[in-house]
């Protein structure tokens, strides 16, 4: 047991730290189920003058990454940077000189995964990501190489910590979002900027990683529809609960008859559902496999150690494979495939409407909704005289004929203004 | 892509049929995805008669298990046939001639998988037993590849299907256990001699594979404390559900200080738990470990197709490190490690007592708790006063003390008997 697998790092930051820790901590195990010593060899860092706290000495610290990626004494990438640019360029670099690179990076992965697999296999070479979705949880490598023998009709997930970590506040304390926002920024379960998180586009990217895979084609997060939690109400959550749900934001991918629909946006889910009673800042991931059948995956989602762990899991991988000169399991090749647009989606929707407190004016509400063959399933009112408010809930409807009833209620005068609009999954999910 | 893969499968009842049954449908992206063409080449049966409605040749069929032991031409042996004999020699003998193993077989797994593994190791081949814990759940391999840098410290699972659904079905139907029972047989979901399922020795299996794996070291089945759910009763789950638990039948294995304990048994575990939304038939594999933190894994535990998933999932594992000339991970070598013995558990716990509704009694109650050093931290009376009853809820306390409790109860006049005694998992899980 000689042999040594030299690591370079592009990045040392929280996750990066994470990796360093872990690989110090539990070196003499990771060497036994190894089979050779893992080593940081090298890291770039933007910072050189900056303490990290860190077991590793400074000899090993560069400013230049190039010294990690061309380095002759590098024997895997390791990228926890973060961001497009320059990750991009410098894993490709990687690839092209056949180093396998393990990389923590979402955003690049959901914008060119799978390219940068293409550069990899092309290479022959590892290229693993384990840590870019869901921290922790063991995602990837099951759904790439557990359900290789099966078809994935659906995956469902719960994956970003700080809109869950909200969402769950204002459901069990029946606090407001701005309140709770406020209150997650100041614990720094919230960023300064809150937009990524809130507005659904971190959920989007790790969604996108998630079809890619599941459904052999190219996914990128532009291509996944998308809706934040930043305007989801005390009252929506309310009404929820008195039906027998929770609201979640939910990143949704389906393949239907060759044509895959890519979602994320906050959701009635049904309390009996798995995902239901995923609290806090937890991820999860529900699966749909024609032979497995539903499947979940639940852990932390973000954080050093565990996203750490889940980064050292894939170089272990990635060093018994260089090894024994073999390779990890390949994906798929990457098939082009049609997306279907979210107006195609049929599914029940819930309506709230600040409303005039007048006679005429549900009469008024129905008609729109006829106009547009949306047939509604229950109406009600909730709210006092001088605040009134119309809570419906349709049956399976057209997201296109949705849209277009929400725009004939925008022109009703007794309508004040509507105030919501959520997707209902009930009894399954929606295509 | 000309390479085929020879499968040679010991076994062809409800496992082996969804093998096959997956192997045909999803034969051209397991191709792809494998770099070879999977082919079950030969099967050993016990009746060659019976007509198993499986789209394979009469000619792979054989009774005689030797010639998928012994052919030459099979690639990888695939064992669905269950029990420890003859399957024990069989895969010795399999392993002993350089095939890779692919088993489902819990039982033996349980018994011998460390020897078992060890037979691989020496012979420089695979052996894989996903199948053989949770069915469709993928458990083995995160546990050994995606944490083989992370330190497990504690698992506990769901691991019977035919008692969650009991147990689910008296918890939300207030339904008396042998009512339940009677159903879950008519319906087939447990069998007509129920007592593998319901004296908790199947989830002990599993948990001995559970912490063999997780702790690097050889615990069989025979190590596990087992107590099953056939004393559960409707009180049990009430009094449960009052004070914020669900009853589960949970397989609990931790590492402290280099001792393992592993345990079966029904447990109060409190509602918010992840693993407390489990229901029906499903099973999940709840998971600390250092840096990951809290995973969980959840799915389908039982069923031709989930299991066959499993099972197609490792051969396609063990194809792939066949055309590289290369090994899967292997796990690490099993330390012998002392076992914690039950008596040292200290934990909450739960007793319902059938008592003579008299003054008088709760003294004699509290002193025999007094006098053993458990510490008593509710009580009241149920019941009517022809059949009343006294429900207690300890402070922690060992397991040896409580025992010498029970044992001072039942030798008090005015208690019928000590009808329920139940572990209460608060806050944390005990060791």
């Amino acid at each position: 047991m000689d042999r040594v697998i030299r690591i370079g790092m592009l990045g040392c930051g929280t996750v990066g730290g994470g990796v360093a820790t872990i690989l110090a901590r539990e070196a003499d195990d990771i060497t036994a189920r190894t089979g050779a010593k893992l080593e940081i060899t090298r890291v770039a860092v933007r910072d050189l003058a900056r303490d990290r706290g860190l077991d590793l000495p400074a000899s090993v610290f560069t400013s230049d990454p190039l010294e990690v990626v061309d380095g002759e004494d590098i024997d895997v990438v390791v990228e926890v940077m973060g961001g497009r640019a320059p990750a991009s360029d410098l894993l490709r670099r990687a690839l092209a000189q056949g180093k396998p690179v393990v990389t923590a990076n979402k955003e690049l992965v959901a914008h060119e995964g799978p390219e940068l697999y293409d550069a990899a296999r092309s290479a022959g070479v590892d290229l693993a990501y384990e840590a870019a979705v869901a921290g922790a949880i063991p995602i990837i490598k099951p759904m790439k190489e557990s359900l290789a023998g099966d078809r994935v009709s659906r995956v469902v997930g719960i994956l970003n910590g700080t809109t869950n970590y909200i969402l769950t506040r204002m459901s069990e304390e029946g606090a407001d979002y701005a309140e709770v926002l406020a209150d997650a920024q100041a614990l720094g379960y919230a960023e300064a900027d809150p937009t990524a998180d809130v507005g659904g586009h971190d959920a989007a990217a790790k969604c996108a990683i998630l079809a890619s895979l599941a459904f052999d084609t190219a996914v990128h997060a532009d291509d996944v529809f998308t809706q934040g939690i930043e305007t989801v109400n005390a009252t929506d959550i309310r009404v929820a609960d008195r039906l027998g749900y929770v609201i979640k934001l939910l990143g949704i991918a389906s393949e239907v008859d060759g044509r895959v629909g890519v979602r994320v946006h906050p959701t009635f889910l049904p309390k009996e559902h798995p995902l239901a009673s995923v609290r806090g800042s937890f991820n999860a991931i529900y699966v749909e496999a024609e032979a497995a059948g539903e499947l979940m995956f639940y852990g932390r989602g973000a954080g050093a150690e565990p996203t750490g762990s889940a980064v050292v899991g894939d170089i272990i991988d990635v060093a018994r494979n260089l090894l024994q000169t073999a390779r990890g399991a390949a994906e798929s090749q990457h098939r082009p495939k049609d997306l279907r647009s979210i107006d195609e989606l049929r599914t029940q929707y819930y309506v709230l409407l600040d409303v005039e407190d007048q006679a005429g004016v549900l009469a008024e509400v129905a008609r729109a909704f006829g106009d547009n063959g949306v047939s509604i399933a229950q109406v009600w009112q909730e709210g006092t005289r001088s605040s009134a408010q119309l809570v419906l809930i349709t049956h399976r409807a057209r997201e296109a004929a949705l849209r277009a009833t929400v725009d004939s209620l925008a022109a009703v005068d007794s309508i004040r203004s509507v105030a919501s609009v959520l997707r209902v999954e009930a009894e399954v999910f929606s295509s």
